[in-house]
């Protein structure tokens, strides 16, 4: 019979959900603490999704990007992970409900991230394609990689410019890199490997519905960006809201349409709630109301931190924190002290922002960030950039790697794994099957008889 | 309207299917030669199948092993790559029928390689993996640590052995050094990632028909084999056949039953022949035979080389050449050579094998190679099987990648890529079937309407 099996402890069990900035940092906080420490994800890696766009444009191997959980804590003896679909929350009872069993908890701590948000459009989820797992970029670069293959085998025109046009909608960072990154493909990759292709039928665009990209820097910074995707071959729409789309034609909220086979879809996020939580916790965002100290309203011992927790405790920010890597990773350490503070029998802390600032890389030598009022664009920008993500970036080896990785590319011009590691999907609809298919809500274990 | 669109040349067509290292070997040496190259793959990349193993065990990114076919070729003029699946051959019109569409060749150079024999027994083909692609190496990955999450699941031993148990039938290089990988697994990781399991109740097996492990070395060498990997703890079984498995139960043929959920069969390779070729060159073992230039018997523009050729000019091997590397390597080049003699008017010059010696590892630090009578096993033996490998790996990206890990697990005794990108299957049979969902034979190419 399956069963979760963790070891008894006469300690506080905290239950953390999810492996991703914010359930990592708060189990590396707890490492002292008088606690079990149990971490659920249902990938036994934490994810760097920084980076997740590099993977999707064969910038990088996927393995790279991701660390194995278990690695990071092998050292922390009161620490215990399971690989688990959390299914809902008995808050009565102090039990969560997951594939692998019931787990009963002292504190249990929801970390699960965020997903692609489509705003209930079905014609554009059915079609259209996030890009928040590992799986998904894996899987947009098979699919990219095989859309080039097979525009060698068409010669009309209007058969061959929907494989080569690759639309991106949400001008935020990552749809800013997509974009930049896309825009190096056709500049240095497919003319040395498809030279039969006709370049110029290749387009990049970038869709975003507000007034400018990067909507969450300065304007200055703003401008800046778009003239820079615009110089290197991106078309940036701002204004301008995806209506419709059917796998090949794309309609736009000012009536003109677009004829394409790959549609990225990074203009949202929504929280990963789970059933059982109150009502008046639960937000129509997917995110769950919680207080300064990251307490789930109405609960006394269930916590939410990173995307999934909307926190309303700064001016800066009256519709809650945004949902990136900094809040999470602040939030899961803040968590971790309080828990030690409570176990001290010390009050618990509020929980404040530190804004780091924000940055985005627009392909080759070119990034823009802002920190504390300082903006850098270009070049200084861009290495600012690499240096940040290899510091965050977990492990020496996956270090390593990427370094070599943006080092043979920034010599050769190169992208070393434009391999299709599966043929890619047909179309955009099975492309999304074979995802889904291969990551699949169920669980899966097999009990010998 | 789906084809090949292949630019038209006054310069005779020379058609290569495979991009392993038979096919790679040919289409470089025909560089300057005044043909036009067209080179056929279901895949987009060159496969480094020696470390294949590594990949399977967390050793390696499957992306470092890898390399991208229009990256090797992207300077050579006469060169084109298609990526295609081969249907048949017309031979009688000199038109290859693939899944994109008709190719018609001057000269036609079957280098398909070979795939997992399971010896027409179709339970054992049901139940085990091969490890011929990438995708079942990886696959492989995520079903083994898979097996160890979910060992922790489940209390009694009954259910637990099998799944800790891993079975390698066949003891050539490939089960060797699988089984090598295993037992460092069992002492290196393990012990860290799952303090919890109980180690003990992990079996590492390795199955062998014939009397002695790397048959295809000396006597001593298979001695020195056995006991090294003995000594590491695999349990080794000479002279043991495989009679059934159920994806359970493995009986054997001394009427003994092992319980195992993970049985990778390395015990026999077949020729990848295609329907259209002369009954009396068709071989049962699905091998081509064909003469000292490579010529396919009864056909004279249709060549076979590597493993699917079987060529029998030397008395040292009166089965034909093994279905090794080497042999594939040499004949690529030396057919090269041959079709620049053909053009300049000059004789075919038949292929003689300079046999380079053999070599396999057994695990860290330790590894057994022969090489023109000299006999090395041990540190210095692991070392050149290093250095042998890296120099022979394609393109200076992965020639780093690949030793930045090995240097990384030398010091670290770490694997730093044990991770599951999708959810492992849930038994072996959903995972043969994840393999081939995932590498269809069927064409898959959208035309937009």
């Amino acid at each position: 019979m399956i069963q979760p099996n963790l070891p008894d402890s006469k300690l506080p069990r905290v239950v953390i959900v999810g492996g991703g900035f914010a359930g990592i940092n708060l189990a590396k906080s707890l490492r002292k603490a008088a606690v079990q420490v149990v971490l659920l994800d249902r990938n036994n890696y934490h994810l760097f999704q920084p980076l997740l766009y590099q993977v999707a444009t064969a910038g990088l191997e996927p393995d790279s990007i991701a660390f194995p959980l278990r690695g990071i804590f092998k050292k922390q003896k009161n620490f215990h992970f399971r690989m688990a679909e959390v299914k809902s929350v008995d808050a009565a009872n102090n039990l969560l409900e997951t594939n692998i069993g019931d787990i009963p908890y002292d504190y249990l701590v929801l970390a699960m991230g965020s997903n692609t948000n489509f705003f209930g459009n079905k014609m554009i989820e059915e079609h259209a394609i996030g890009m928040k797992s590992l799986i998904e970029a894996v899987q947009i670069r098979n699919y990219v990689l095989k859309q080039f293959e097979e525009s060698l085998l068409f010669t009309d025109e209007a058969t061959v410019k929907p494989k080569l046009s690759f639309v991106m909608v949400g001008a935020g960072p990552t749809g800013v890199e997509l974009a930049g990154a896309f825009a190096e493909l056709r500049k240095y990759i497919l003319p040395k490997d498809y030279p039969e292709l006709p370049i110029h039928l290749m387009e990049v665009y970038l869709i975003e519905a507000g007034p400018r990209v990067l909507a969450g820097m300065s304007e200055e910074t703003s401008r800046k960006s778009k003239a820079a995707l615009e110089h290197i071959g991106v078309k940036v729409l701002t204004n301008i809201a995806v209506k419709d789309y059917d796998g090949l034609t794309l309609t736009l909220s000012n009536g003109e349409t677009l004829q394409t086979q790959s549609l990225i879809w990074s203009a949202g996020v929504k929280g990963m709630s789970i059933p059982g939580l109150p009502e008046e916790a639960m937000l129509p965002n997917g995110r769950v109301q919680v207080n300064d100290t990251n307490l789930i309203k109405d609960t006394n011992n269930i916590y939410a931190i990173g995307d999934i927790a909307q926190m309303i405790n700064d001016e800066r920010f009256p519709k809650g924190y945004p949902m990136v890597a900094q809040v999470a990773m602040q939030q899961g350490k803040q968590l971790g002290k309080n828990f030690c503070n409570v176990l001290k029998g010390k009050a618990l802390k509020p929980f404040k922002y530190k804004d780091l600032g924000s940055m985005a890389t627009i392909g080759r030598n070119r990034a823009v960030t802002e920190f504390a009022g300082i903006r850098l664009s270009g070049y200084i920008a861009w290495v600012a950039w690499m240096v940040v993500h290899l510091l965050n970036l977990l492990g020496f080896r996956n270090k390593l790697v990427v370094m070599i990785n943006w080092v043979y590319r920034y010599f050769t011009y190169d992208r070393g794994t434009r391999i299709i590691i599966k043929r890619g999907a047909a179309n955009i609809v099975k492309l999304r099957q074979t995802i889904y298919q291969a990551d699949p809500q169920v669980p899966q274990i097999t009990q010998t008889p």
